[in-house]
Parts: C-alpha cells; structure tokens; sequence
C-alpha cells in the first residue's frame, strides 16, 4: 500500500479507463479506492464531466464521509461506496456505472443466469439482482440503504468470489481488490451482460451452463489450484 | 444572454457536438437556439452536411421565419422550432435528430415508460409520444402542424420538466435552457431508448420503477432539494 | 460528364467512402459508375482488400463486359451491374453490399416496410426484395440473372424513384445518378434496415406509416415541388 | 515456409490483427501458427494483454507442449490447439475467440444455419456446433477434451472446407491454411453470426438457403472452378 497522493493517482486513472473503455456516458459512473491502513476513500467529484477531469479533482473522504482535504464534494454515491467498504473488508475498489447491458439486467430486474465460459471465468454464480428498495429505504438515506440492500443480498455469497451486482431498477456496481481491478469487471460483466443478451435471443430455452464446466473455468483461474497467466 | 454573434457560435458548437456524438447521419438533425430579448432564432441551414458547416452558415430568423441575415435557407424544421419557442418561453434551444433507438420508439409509436433510474434521473414520467397528425394537418403546413402536435401533447405536462418528446413515425426532438443542454438531452434520450429496448427484449413483462425511485433519482438532480452536482 | 480518369477517380473515391462507413467487411461490396456517352463502366477489381485500393486498380469495362484497359479482373458481380445500366437508363452509380441489417432483410426474404419518415424522406414505398431465383437461374449465368430478378422486380415501380433493393438470400443493391449518390443510399439503406428492426422488436405489430405522411416527405425533399436544402 | 522467427512474427501478427479488429477483450483469445515440417507451434503467451505483446512474447511449444525457447508460459489453451493440428493436417493456424455473436450462437448450443450467401461464400454448410463434454472429459484433461469434442464433431465434415466452428457453452475455434486466414475466418464468423441472429429477429420461420445457391457460392470462391478474385 503507497501513499495517499499513489491512492489518487490509480482513483484518476480508473475512472479515465472507465470513460475510455465506453462504460459511462456523460458525466455517469465513478471509481473509487480505499486505503484499509489509514481508511481513507478516493473517489470521483460528482457531476464533473470525464474529459475535465483531473487527478487534484479526486475527492478524498473518511469512513463517516467527511471530506479530507478537497474544495470538491465527492460522488453523490459515496455513501453506497463507504457501505460496501466497511461490509467487504476484502475489497480494495468500487465501481458504479450505467453500461447499457447490464443496466437493462437491472431494470428487468433479473440475475444474469451463467450461460457461458465467459461468465464461468469470473464467477462461479449467476450475477445476483437485488430485491427493491422500499419506500421506506428510498425516503430514507437512500445512498445507504442502496448499498444495505446488496449487502442484505449477499447474505450466503462471498464477495470475494462474487465482485459484481445488480440493483434492482438502477444498474451494476462492481468491485476488486484494487480500483484497477474493479473497472475490469465492470467491462467484463457488460459483455458478459451483452452475450447473454443474445443467446436468450437465439435460443430461449437455454439451460444455464453445467456445474462441471462453471467449476472448471472458474477454479483454472481463480484459488490456490489455478494455471491460466503467466504466475 | 450575449450577442447574437455568441449565438451562433453557440448553436454552431452543438450542431457539430450533436455530429460529434454520432446522433446524426449525413444532414439529417438540426439545433437551434433563442436570444429571448431580441427574439432572433439562430438555425442550422438546411441540407448542409456536417463536415461543411462552418458559424457563418449558422442562419438566424425571426418569429415570423425571416431570415434576418444569411444567404443561406435555414433548416425546413425551423417552422416546428418556432412553435416551440412560443409555447414554450421557459426553453433557449432546441435539437431534433433521427438517432436510431429513439426513433424506433417514435415509430413504434409508443412512449418510452420509465423502467429505471438512468431515465428517472432526467424526467419524472414516461417520454410523451404524440398523436399521429392528421391528413388534413400534414398537407396543410406541415412543419407547423407537427409542433402543434407536440404542444397539444403537453397539455398537463410542464416542459421545463418533461424535455423531450417523440413525434409518433418521425423521430424525437428535445430541449432545453441552452443549445448545449438540449443536444445533452439527445443523447440521454438516445441512451434510454436503447437501454429500454433491451429490458423489454430480456423482460418483456417487466413494470415501471416504482413511484418513491423515480421521485427521489429526479429531485436529487432538479429543484429546490437537488444535492448532485458542485453547486 | 467528364473524361474517363474523372469516372475512374469518381468510382475509387466511392469504393474508399463505402469503406470508410463501414459498410463493408474485407473485399466485401463493390462500386461502380458509368459514362453513359461512352457506355464505359468503371467498377472495383475483384477480391483486393480495401486498403490496397488505388485509383489505377479500378477497371473499365464495355457494356459486353470486356476489359478495356486494366490488367486487374472486374468485381465477380460486374455482369449483374452491366444488367441493371442497361435496364434502367437514369442511373449513373450502382453499389452492392453486405452491410448487416440490409443483409439480415435480405435473408429474411421481407421487402422493408415504411415505418417512419426516415424511410420516406428516401423512397415512397417499401424496399422491395426479389424473388428467389430458380435453380436454373443459379446454375446459368448466376450473376447476369441476379441483376434480371431485380429488373423482373421492378416491373412496374420506377428505378427512378426507389433506388434500393434486397436481393432475396444475398443482399442489398443501391443505386443513382452517381457513384456517390449511389453510397449514400447505401448508407440510408442499412440506417432504415436497423430501425425497423429496432421498431419490430419495440412493437410487433406496428402499422405502414400513413399515405399522407410518405408521400408528404418524400416530395418536400424530391420533384418538382421539393423545397429542402439549399437549391 | 520460411524460418521459425518467420513463424513468430506472423503468429505476433495475427494476434495483433485479432485486437485491431474487436475480436477480443483483455486478454481473451489467441492466435497460433503451425511449421509443419519442423512440427513447431508459436502461439500466444497466457493472460497477457494485447497492447502488452510483443512478437518476442509469442510461445514456441513442439507438439507434446514442450516450450522450446521462450521464459513465458504458453496460452492455457494450447493443448487444445496441438489436438486440431494432429487431426486436421491440411491446417496451418488457429483462432479461439470470446467474439460476442459467435460466442452468443455457442452459448446457446445452436448451429448457425445457413441463410445467406454472406455465409454460403465461406463454407457449404451450417456452422457446427459441438455436443457438451461430459463431467468427465471436463475434469480431465479439460483442453484436450475439448479439441477431441471438436474432431468428433468433424467426423464426415471435411475442416479444410468447414473451417469454423462453436465449442458448445464457450466460444468459436476457426482455422486456416495460415494464421492470417484463420483470423479472417474469425472476423467473417462474427459477421454471419450477427446477421444470422439478426434475420431471425426479422423473420423466425425463416427457411436455409437453397442448395444451388450455397453451392454456386461456395464454388465461385473455392476450388478448381472458382473465379473470384485476381488470380
């Protein structure tokens, strides 16, 4: 773990891959990142459009969403990011978009059945869909309980295993051990949202992918027995 | 407000952002803007296509569709453009486009509902499609016809709210305080087009996001209580 | 009409801007154009990939379809060009492609119905797909009977009028008054063929655009009577 | 055939040709190459991203998995690819993709059908699609099985005409007589998918081409009476 000036530094350029890679439009979507020593959070200014963005516009926060050291305010999902931090102690990066794919997962409100090896390859799972807030929620804290709601669903799911999520009529947040990382899910949960998409298309009928062949891809790259890469 | 040469750079700059955006084909789309205390419209002249167009061929007309000051024919939308700055005085520009999801919408002659945030972010109900015009109405003056269509469409309806419409077997057209922030409710509008599309083709029976949601996605961006956003 | 190096120039700035929108995969596709005083067709040489193509590969071709001077062979479909020139004398560019949508159409064996002014700012009917040709068609001289099933097609419409066609199992021909006129139909073709699709999937059911409307847009931008863009 | 750094360099740039053309994400598929008078196979290195590679990169294996000359390990795919160049001798590349309209057809354990002569043009048949491993062969030597999936699948097929083909629930394997052309083989494979899948959307009852037409097809390109392109 490096500096805080290093921590905003990756923030800045993963939120610069995020809009780079197509993923966010406009000024939609942010990348954060978080120091687990001094429990300090970067993350995107909210409403700052991606080709204004610079690394000294990283808004750097504390557990309880107060401001460090910045002249910005911080994402309006900050809050949903802290919750997240403090209930998965093993993530070191969040990320929320409204890639078009997997948006229209969450709309309909459906997981993301595993029909594939490329699916199979990042998780072992279908990509769980959170129930809907209530009304309750939603006039409350609503940034809070939007993240309460995927922790409530990952009741029985490591998200160590499981690094992306759908909320129910809003769209994907995923994460990783680092900001870098959880970017890259977030591209990768859009194709994997995108060819789903078109096999049910093709095929309505399919049948999720059997659990030999999920456990296969999944553990050839993931655990203590993996062997894809070059480590 | 500045001056009617700040105008048509204005109107310029997002007629090539609109190009830019790829939410025009060849010459079809045009925008245009208001100076509300001269009530001079500047326009995109028509049949130009975009690599061609310079601020100079920006062409400016009054209420009446005189041309105050140009060689050039304005756009042969201009006359719907008018209806609009009258009926509506809380508007200063406006875009209209044939970009492909939005007007798949517009001829399936459907409104597009509301089934997620990316939409309840930027208005509160579903997108307004009109009644088709009359025979009468379309071989009278037509461009004329298809605004008042729009406006009648909006009775009930506040257009600082609601700021885009699709016109049904058209296409859509947008709005709003500046050039600019009408060609940005083009492309929002090109992007929950697509993303709704999507949800129908994985969930064909899916339901409107629920009252409270939209509400609270709405009035954290718009109004009075409205927390997105530096300012 | 200008010299032949000007109609060799015409044809490769054609062939390079069919490329350059993406409308054509690899050696897929082909532009030609006439110089009806001569009766000298230029069209691409067969299977040279795009960014090889160079004006001197373009050949010259008699309407018997013999090389006038070129060491290079004339695309594989020169004869079902040759056809078309003869049969419909107003034309002076012809492109084929295989450009998805319009391919997809063609496959489906479903002329394209008249959803939206988009489609009627461009032809005042549906986009007519051939029948399918006989084995015996096939196995004669297949590409000069492509070209008389298109003619066959056209049997009362006017190739004047309705410049694209969807060879029924293969895919779209376009044609004008120009190779460039020709490749902006092209483009509009595929641009018509995705939001229809799009309008399909949004509403199975929909209705032809209404009599009115059609013949509304199609004569504001084409005839005698035609009032758009800047002549 | 020319030397093994010969054979590096076109393996380095075949996967570069693969990236270039949005055939892969990451650092999913590869390419390799085959020298068959040496029995040496250059492929790509395992989980290296593309803008990463560099031909010094490319693997060199011998056809029991040896690496002959290299410090990286080989794509976790290779034993899959030494099967299809023990059984298929006439092939001297091959591809594996996550392509998404071909790796959509995979998923949903379809064969694509031939409905157009986009298709016709490469191979006189549907695409294949594999039967699914058993547990057995999974938890086994799960690449080589996978291979031997596809080689069961060709039995009665010729793969020096069919050179495309869908692992059930994974993804497209193509081939060539070098790894330039099974790269084009890939890029043509993900454009019959996509408009295979697109014609289905337009017309679901639609019938395969007819037999005189995929032959003509097929024959004007393949084969000793074929006539397309310069030579």
């Amino acid at each position: 773990m490096g500096s805080l000036k290093e921590l905003k530094e990756q923030v800045w350029q993963a939120n610069m891959e995020l809009f780079r890679k197509n993923l966010v439009v406009h000024t939609f979507g942010n990348v954060s990142g978080i120091d687990r020593k001094r429990n300090i959070i970067a993350i995107k200014p909210s409403g700052i459009p991606y080709p204004e963005l610079s690394v000294d516009k990283i808004v750097m926060v504390d557990l309880e969403n107060r401001v460090v050291d910045s002249k910005y305010k911080p994402s309006s999902d900050t809050r949903s990011h802290l919750v997240l931090y403090k209930a998965f102690p093993g993530i070191g990066g969040i990320v929320h978009t409204h890639s078009p794919y997997a948006t229209a997962w969450a709309q309909a409100r459906k997981p993301i059945p595993c029909l594939g090896t490329t699916h199979a390859d990042h998780l072992p799972t279908e990509i769980p869909c959170t129930r809907e807030l209530s009304d309750k929620q939603i006039k409350g804290d609503y940034e809070t309980e939007t993240a309460n709601q995927i922790v409530k669903r990952f009741s029985g799911i490591s998200p160590d295993e499981v690094q992306m999520v759908l909320v129910a009529g809003h769209g994907p947040f995923t994460w990783g051990k680092s900001p870098e990382q959880a970017v890259y899910h977030s591209l990768m949960l859009e194709e994997i949202a995108k060819i789903a998409l078109f096999t049910l298309l093709i095929n309505p009928g399919v049948k999720n992918l059997q659990r030999a062949l999920i456990d296969k891809h999944f553990f050839r790259k993931h655990g203590k027995n993996s062997y894809y890469g070059q480590t």
